[in-house]
């Protein structure tokens, strides 16, 4: 509610369109799941990093961010990760109504989340994108460790391991990053973004 | 934690610099407390709006938002209240990394709370403002009909009635809503903004 008392929906924020023609740009919301150690953040910092090279604001919203801040009173077990979404999405939306090109790297491994995320996002600039690797490969990089902590016992439930990962079975793009490396993935996602006029600036006044 | 297992302080964020260049801004929060009716959200909309016009990156993030969204799962006892505004000032920080000039507009009734703000906050650019209003011109005001409903019993302890509202003693600012029109202190808290370097683009590369 407003001041005044009335429902405030982001696309009638007062300022929306004002901030949109001062960055040259709308925001919007690229979501990327997949596994621990499919490359989400790595690709989602190389786009990012790309797009604000060229002029766009970007940014990158990820699980850790969240997990050491906002999220940090939540545990792993199933209600806690589908909350953790929740909120991810929530606050992926706030920083798209800023104006902000936000590019959200979270393992989302439920088909419950990944709903929750369209359903929340879906109505504004968005796209889904499933950053594929096979289990194997994944566990092979394990960048952060957390694969071989895992098999000590120290992580329980974890994703891909005791814990599900449900592949999407609608995205907007998937990028297997087993076949492809980082600056390819790269170029496909930033391709797709000029394709569905993410890059364009006609429309903002 | 990065992709490499390594902390990431938003300030290491290697996207960080290149948005301020771009924006020429670096993000910030103003945090404005008050009384329901004091005038928050109308000082923080008119600030942004003038901002914005000034070719500045500003946003206003405030309880109603939250409420309807991130917050929708949190009532308003005590505790709630306390988790609603730390929530608040995880969210602004995210959207000040982004680059954002955040105007944040929350009751904050509690002194802890607002510690807790400038604790989350205080690390970087961050100023805190008391929108000060006397209850009897607030109630008067009750520009959501809010003081209406709760005096019929329909919003158990509303602050300033049945719960508290603590009086800051440490704030950057204090705007005095009952003396001064919002026209006044929105030039005020412009002139702080542009005092303490807010509105300076020469330490942005």
């Amino acid at each position: 509610m407003t001041a005044n008392g009335q429902n405030l929906h982001p696309s009638q924020d007062p300022l929306h369109d004002a901030r949109a023609r001062l960055l040259g740009q709308r925001g919007g919301v690229v979501w990327m799941s997949g596994l621990s150690g499919s490359g989400k953040t790595t690709i989602a910092t190389a786009a990012a990093a790309r797009l604000v090279d060229e002029g766009r604001l970007a940014f990158v919203l990820d699980g850790d961010r969240l997990r050491s801040g906002l999220n940090r009173d939540l545990g792993f077990d199933a209600a806690a990760r589908d909350e953790n979404i929740r909120r991810a999405a929530e606050v992926a939306a706030t920083v798209r109504d800023a104006g902000v090109l936000v590019i959200a790297s979270f393992i989302t491994p439920y088909r419950r989340q990944r709903k929750t995320v369209r359903d929340r996002l879906g109505g504004g600039p968005f796209l889904q994108v499933f950053v594929d690797a096979p289990l194997d490969v994944c566990r092979d990089r394990d960048p952060k460790g957390l694969y071989a902590k895992a098999a000590a016992g120290d992580i329980p439930d974890f994703t891909g391991l005791e814990d599900p990962f449900e592949p999407p079975t609608t995205s907007d793009l998937v990028l297997d990053t087993a076949s492809h490396d980082a600056t390819a993935c790269v170029d496909l996602l930033h391709a797709l973004l000029d394709e569905r006029g993410f890059l364009s600036n006609e429309d903002v006044g």
